[in-house]
């Protein structure tokens, strides 16, 4: 057995990062105890610029010495090396199912939410239905479902997760309607019961405080292409 | 046993495609055998609308009467479902460390090399900076390295493979050196590697085919941006 300092987990984190939520997530799940260590993302210190230089972004963990960085090979690791509750189901093709729409809400939902926050006009309509568009598949998957692969969350639920909670306020933000909850009942839905989990219920970051941070990054996006 | 028909695998394709290869290479490999079906991209066939309606795009694999899309997505399913030679690593950092880099090399170098071909002035000036940034993070992983992991072919070379037999071509369409060999010999050499292994070397596509093929890509790239 290794001493306990060494078999540690640190997480260096952000509390308003989805990114780094979903990692929180999944430690919690597991039952692994870490420490976290919040970030000043505007003022980034001499331990993340030297153990994420690549990045040098949030999440970063820290395991026995090791780092890992990267919220999605973050989430396998973390399954691969504490087994017990899995996150990602046990059959190749259902893997595969899980990984392809992780990727499709990161590349479809996220990034375009997330444009159509900060931006006007043109590109911000572009963006609102690409996400619109790939919210409408997600519905479909949910579809009298409780979580993604059925009664309890895993990987994707946790990928996803941030369309619970980070999404309306981006909407709110923005002054878009990405998750309409008439339009898309099964995935409101969906995000009631995730929401409802005891593990996520107490591990999110408060929405008015989530409110003034985005109205402010936003703010300060705007300015910054004024200028330009 | 499921019977020959319904375990066969079935594999769209487009000849020029990196991240057809890469799955055609996982699969040689392994030593699975696949029926080919060339897609012809600018005229998508209604096989491949109704297999992958997400993204409508190559690669898609059949196996068994599933289907899975996204070149990474499938290197990992490959990889679980016939387990021989293993394409990862065992070790849970090992393959985390994997999935970085593969990640990695897709966001900056592929992204960016790209850019840089289709665009001029300061756009591309800028993406092949970031490219050739991202290239010496390589060339330090490779140094004193036949391949990625040691002296076998793996997941990450697989990953990586393009920049072996793509890049040059880019670099010659666009009028760039990002892969040069005197800036990045470890990176040279493991092309050499990698482009003399019996399975690649003989699964690769034709390198003035390739020529012509980016040559006109890039024309009509171009021809559609001045007409906006």
């Amino acid at each position: 057995m290794a001493r306990e300092e060494e078999t540690k987990v640190k997480l260096l984190g952000l509390w308003v990062s989805p990114f780094v939520r979903r990692v929180e997530w999944a430690l919690k799940l597991k039952g692994v105890s870490y420490d976290y260590i919040e970030e000043d993302i505007l003022n980034k210190s001499p331990l993340l610029l030297e153990l994420n230089p690549v990045h040098k972004t949030v999440p970063v963990m820290v395991h026995d010495g090791k780092v890992i960085c990267e919220s999605f090979v973050l989430l396998e690791y973390i399954d691969e090396t504490w087994k017990h509750h899995p996150l990602l189901p046990h059959d190749p093709y259902d893997r595969a199912i899980a990984r392809f729409w992780a990727c499709f809400v990161e590349e479809k939902i996220l990034e375009n939410a997330w444009i159509a926050m900060c931006s006007e006009g043109e590109e911000k309509e572009k963006a609102t239905k690409i996400a619109i568009d790939a919210v409408e598949r997600i519905e479909e998957l949910l579809k009298g479902k409780q979580f993604f692969g059925g009664d309890d969350i895993g990987y994707l639920d946790l990928a996803v997760g941030w369309v619970s909670h980070w999404l309306p306020v981006w909407d709110e933000v923005g002054s878009t309607k990405i998750l309409d909850p008439l339009r898309f009942p099964s995935t409101t839905s969906w995000a009631t019961n995730f929401l409802g989990h005891p593990l996520i219920r107490d591990n999110l970051p408060p929405k008015d405080k989530m409110l003034d941070y985005f109205h402010q990054k936003k703010g300060r996006i705007m300015a910054s292409r004024a200028r330009v």
